[in-house]
C-alpha cells in the first residue's frame, strides 16, 4: 500500500493558473505562489461579489479517537465527487501547523486517495500565513515590553500582562518562563510564557475579519493586559493596529490549491479548534461560495465543538450558514467510543459498535437543534466488515438519519458518488438553520444553552475566578459576544476519559478568557492546552530531503 | 521631495517572468511569488553551470556614521549605470529584517531613485526565508529541551546549553529568560535567551551553503551544548538536520526582484554583519555570476568587517574571488568621522574633512593588503560644496586611487556612469586578488594579522575565558577555519567612540565562539548585541495600510 506521501508526489497537479482559470480567474486575479499555489488578489473580489452564494455542506464528525475518523479525507473526496458529478465544487480547510507536523506523525492534508497538494508546501510554511500570525503577535509582545521599559506612560501592570508570546512549534519548555532579567537594559522581568501560534488571538481574527479595515479594528480592540488602576489597555492604546494590519497585507489573501483530482481549494487560516473557533478563513468562504455552486468546508474536531462553534461563530459574523451538514464516523472509531483499546479495534465487537453508536446519535440530536439538514458518512476501512457497515446503516435509518458508505480515501471522488448524491437531494428542500443562541442573553445563560443542548451537562460550575471575569464583563459591555468553548476534543463532556455519550455530569468553567478582537469570550473547562509538547520519538526525526529536493518521512 | 517608499511605489514594475526571460531564465526555473518576486529553481543550475563566471564588484565602505553612506544605493545605482553602458549586469543584495524595519525608519532596499522593489514585499515577509530561519533554529531548541525532559539519553548539561532561541524583532526583553519553570510537564528549567533571527548561525549557514547537501552536512555540525562530561552535542546527534535542511527548502532558492530601472537583482540571504559574515548567500552568487557578465554585491557594514570576512569568509568557501572594490563615502560621513556633531554635518568644515579623510585612507590602504583594484565612490549630498567635493576628489588622487563622485541617489543608473566606466577600465587589467590568512594558522595568529593589518591594532589580549576556548578548539581540531570577529561597525577598533584612524590601541577578545556548522570561529570583541531594542518612539507607530491595501509610513 502507498503512502500518502508517495501517492501525493505521483499526482500530475495542474498549473494554478489551470486551476485559478477553470474558477474564473485570469492571471491578474492571482498571485503565484510558485507553480502549484496562489493567491487571490483582494481585488478581485469586485468581479465576483454580485454573484448568488453557491451552496454550503459543513463537515464534522464524532468526537474523535485515538483511530482516526478522516474529516478532512471525506472533504477533500466529497469535492472531488461532486466535480464527477459535473458540479462547480470548491472546498475550503484551514492550515496545517508545524508544531503537530513534526511532533506526531500526521498531517492535515487529507489521505489516501483523498488529498491536497502539493502536500509538503501546504505541510510546510505554506505561503507564511502563520508566519506571519507569528511576527504581528511577537510584534505587539515586543511593544507591550518596550512601552513598560521606557516609562510606561499607559501605567500598564507588568503581573497583568495577558498577551503573550507565540511560536508555531510545540514547545512544552516555553509555556512558562521569566523575562526581562538581567539588569535595567534588558527590560522589566516578570512571569510569562509562549503558545503556539494558531492559538493566537491574530489567528482568530485573520480568519474572522472581512476585509482589512475589519482586521485592523478588531486588531485595536484586543486587550493585551490591565493598568495597575484595572483599565484595559488594548493594541489600539499602543497605536500598532496598523503596522499589525500590515503584517497581514498577503496572509489575508485565500490560498488555492488544488486535491489529487483538481477540484479547486482554497486553504487558509487555522485556529486551534479546542481554544479558538477552528475553521478556515471567512475570507477563503466568502470567496469561494462566490467562485463555486457546492462549497465543502470542514470545522475542526468533533461537531460539538466545530459545528457548533462554525454555525454560532463563524456564521454569525461571516453572515452566511450551510446548507447541510456531513458527520464523519468509522466502525474503528465508534467501536472505540464503546471503550475497545486502539490494538483491538480490527476485531468485530457488536456490543461496543452498538455502545459507541450512541456518540454518534448525540451528534445527530444535536444538529437538529440547528435544524440542518443532516448526513452519515461512514468513512470506510479496508478491516470493516460488511456486517458492522450493515448494523451502522440500520440504526442511523432506524432514527431517520441518512447514511452513506464513504469510500473516498480508497478510490478517491469515486468513492464519494453516493454521499454527493444524497446532499444534492437534500438541497432540494432547504431548510432555514439556526443558531443556538441569541448572542445578547447573559453570558452564564449562553454557556448553559451550549453545554445542556450540545454536550449534554445537568449542571455548569464557575470557579471564583471565572464568576469575577463574568462581574468584569458585563462591566465594560464586553458580555454580548458569541461564545468559544475551550474544551477537551475526545468527550461530549469537560473530561476527556468520559468516551460514549456521557450523562448527568456537571461541567466546570475554570477561567473565561476575553478575546475582545476577536469578537468572543473563551470559556475554558478542564485543562486547555495552549502549547502543546513534543513526543520522546518526534516525527523530524524521520525527515529528509535530498540533494535534489525529493522528500521522505513528511508522512 | 518624494520619499523613498513614494517614489517606489510610482515605479512601473516590470512582470518578474519578463526579468526572468532577460537573464535566460524561461518560466519553468523561476517560481513566481506574486507578479514581481521569484524563487530560482535549483534545477536551472544545470543549464549554466558550464558558463564562465562574471566579473565581481564588491561595495563596501568606511566606517558607518549616523550621517549614512549609501552602501546599497550605490550597489542598486551601479547596476543601473552598467546596464545603461548596455553590459548584462545584475546586482546581489542582503534580506532585510523585521527587527530594524519596525524599530527605526530606514529599509534596505536602496534609497532615491536607486532602489530595489517591491520595496514593500522586500521589508517585509518577502519569499520568507528569514521566517524558515527562525523556524528551523526554534525547532532544534525545542528539540534539546524535549531531549532533555524525556531522560537525557546523551546527558546533556542544561547548564552548558549554547544554542539560543530567536525572533526577527528587535525585544531587548527576551535576551535573558528563564524557561521550563512551572512543574515537571513543563520542561527542565534552565537560563537561555533569544537573539534576533539574522544573528542565528542557520543564517550564516543558508548563505555559505552551496546547495542542499552542502547545508546538511553543515547544519548536522551545529554545536549546541554540552555534556556533564564536557563532549560537544551537535544538531546531528539530535538527529534533525535532515528536517531542519527540508525547512530550508525552498530558503535555499535564489530570489529575483528588480532596480527601478529593471535591472535583475538578487535579494538573498542576511546575516549580521557584526557577529556573522554579513552578506548575501553563496547560493544567489553563484547562480548571478553565471546570469550576468557583470555583479555587483555589497558587505556589511564597514570594509574592515565587510570586505574582509567577504574574501575570508565567503570567497574562501564560494572558490571566487571580486575583482574590484568600490568604497562608498559621503562628505558627511567623512566630517562625522572628524568629530563633527550629526546636526553640524551640513556645514563646511574643512579641517574635519581633513581629519576624516583618514578613516577613508586606512580602508584604501587595507584594499592593498587583498590586492584588489579599488575606486572610491563619494555619494553626493544635495548639501555638499563643490569644495568639498574637490578636496576629498584631490586626496585621493594624491594617494593613488581612483574617486567618482556617485549621484544615483538623485539620478538613479545615469549617476553612476562614471563610476562604471573607472570599474570597465579597471577590468582590463585583472589583479590576482589574496586571502589576508592562511586557515590554517594557529587562531591567535590568524586574528592578530586581522587586528593588526586591518584595524590598526597594536596587541591583542584575550580574557580567561577566550584562552580557554582557544585550548578547547585545539582539543576539538576546530582550530583551522577563517574568523569573524563579532566588532563595532563605528570605529576601526573594538571602541566605537573612536572615530576616525585609531591609533596604537589594544584589542580585547572577550568571547569566542564556535560556529562549526558555519565553518567558522566568531571571535567576540567589546559589547556585541545579538539581540537590539527598540527606541522609545517605534517605526511601527507610523504604519499603516488602507482597505484597499495602500500603505503608508513604511520608510
Amino acid at each position: 500500500m502507498k503512502s500518502d506521501v508517495e501517492i501525493a508526489q505521483e499526482a500530475r497537479m495542474q498549473p494554478i493558473t489551470k486551476i485559478a482559470a477553470d474558477l474564473g480567474l485570469s492571471e491578474d486575479d492571482i498571485e503565484q505562489y510558485g507553480k502549484y499555489k496562489a493567491k487571490i488578489s483582494l481585488a478581485a473580489w469586485d468581479k465576483m461579489k454580485q454573484r448568488p452564494n453557491g451552496k454550503l455542506v459543513l463537515v464534522s464528525a464524532i468526537n474523535p479517537t485515538a483511530a482516526g475518523e478522516g474529516k478532512t479525507t471525506t472533504t477533500v473526496g466529497l469535492g472531488d465527487a461532486f466535480r464527477r458529478l459535473g458540479k462547480k465544487a470548491m472546498i475550503a480547510l484551514r492550515e496545517p501547523s508545524l508544531g503537530p507536523c513534526f511532533g506526531m506523525k500526521g498531517g492535515a492534508a487529507g489521505g489516501g486517495y483523498a488529498q491536497i497538494v502539493p502536500m509538503e508546501d501546504i505541510n510546510l510554511h505554506f505561503t507564511g500565513d502563520i508566519h506571519a500570525v507569528t511576527t504581528a503577535h511577537n510584534l505587539l509582545s515586543a511593544i507591550i515590553d518596550n512601552h513598560i521599559q521606557h516609562g510606561n506612560v499607559l501605567g500598564i501592570d507588568p503581573r497583568r500582562v495577558t498577551w503573550r508570546r507565540v511560536v508555531d512549534l510545540n514547545d512544552r519548555t516555553l509555556r512558562h518562563i521569566v523575562l526581562g532579567i538581567g539588569g535595567k537594559a534588558n527590560g522589566v522581568p516578570r512571569e510569562s510564557g509562549f503558545d503556539i501560534t494558531v492559538a493566537s488571538e491574530l489567528m482568530a481574527i485573520l480568519c474572522l475579519a472581512k476585509d482589512l479595515d475589519d482586521m485592523k479594528q478588531r486588531i485595536s480592540k484586543i486587550i493585551v493586559g490591565y493598568t495597575y488602576d484595572n483599565q484595559a489597555i488594548t493594541a489600539g492604546d499602543l497605536k500598532v493596529a496598523g503596522a499589525l494590519t500590515l503584517l497581514f497585507k498577503d496572509a489575508i489573501k485565500p490560498n488555492l490549491v488544488q486535491t489529487l483530482e483538481h477540484t479547486p481549494a482554497f486553504v487558509h487560516g487555522g485556529p486551534f479548534a479546542n481554544i479558538a473557533h477552528g475553521c478556515n478563513s471567512i475570507m477563503a468562504s466568502k470567496f469561494a461560495l462566490k467562485l463555486s455552486d457546492i462549497l465543502i468546508t470542514e470545522a475542526g474536531f468533533g461537531a460539538d465543538l466545530g459545528a457548533e462553534k462554525f454555525i454560532d461563530i463563524k456564521c454569525r459574523f461571516a453572515g452566511f450558514m450551510p446548507d447541510a451538514v456531513v458527520l464523519v464516523a468509522t466502525v474503528r472509531a465508534l467501536k472505540a467510543h464503546g471503550g475497545i483499546a486502539k490494538t483491538e479495534l480490527t476485531k468485530v465487537n457488536q456490543k461496543a459498535l452498538e455502545h459507541g453508536l450512541e456518540n454518534l446519535k448525540k451528534h445527530i440530536e444535536n444538529m437538529q437543534k440547528f435544524n440542518i439538514p443532516t448526513v452519515v458518512a461512514i468513512n470506510a476501512f479496508p478491516t470493516d466488515t460488511e456486517e458492522e457497515l450493515s448494523f451502522v446503516r440500520e440504526q442511523c435509518k432506524e432514527i431517520g438519519v441518512t447514511v452513506t458508505i464513504s469510500k473516498v480515501w480508497a478510490e478517491g471522488g469515486a468513492g464519494g458518488i453516493e454521499l454527493a448524491e444524497q446532499l444534492l437531494d437534500m438541497f432540494k428542500e432547504p431548510k432555514p438553520v439556526r443558531f443556538l443562541y441569541d448572542e445578547t442573553l447573559p453570558v452564564k445563560e449562553k454557556i448553559s444553552v451550549i453545554a445542556k443542548e450540545i454536550y449534554g451537562a445537568e449542571n455548569v460550575n464557575y470557579s471564583k475566578a471565572a464568576e469575577k471575569t463574568i462581574q468584569d464583563l458585563n462591566v465594560m459591555s464586553l458580555d454580548k459576544t458569541p461564545i468559544c468553548i475551550a474544551k477537551t476534543q475526545y468527550s461530549l463532556s469537560d473530561d476527556a476519559t468520559q468516551i460514549g455519550r456521557p450523562k448527568a455530569f456537571t461541567m466546570t468553567v475554570r477561567e473565561i478568557r476575553i478575546a475582545a478582537g476577536a469578537g468572543f469570550l473563551v470559556v475554558i473547562t478542564g485543562d486547555i492546552m495552549t502549547m502543546p509538547g513534543l513526543p520522546k520519538k518526534t516525527a523530524a526525526e524521520m525527515m529528509d530531503i535530498d540533494n535534489d529536493g525529493k522528500i521522505t518521512g513528511l508522512f
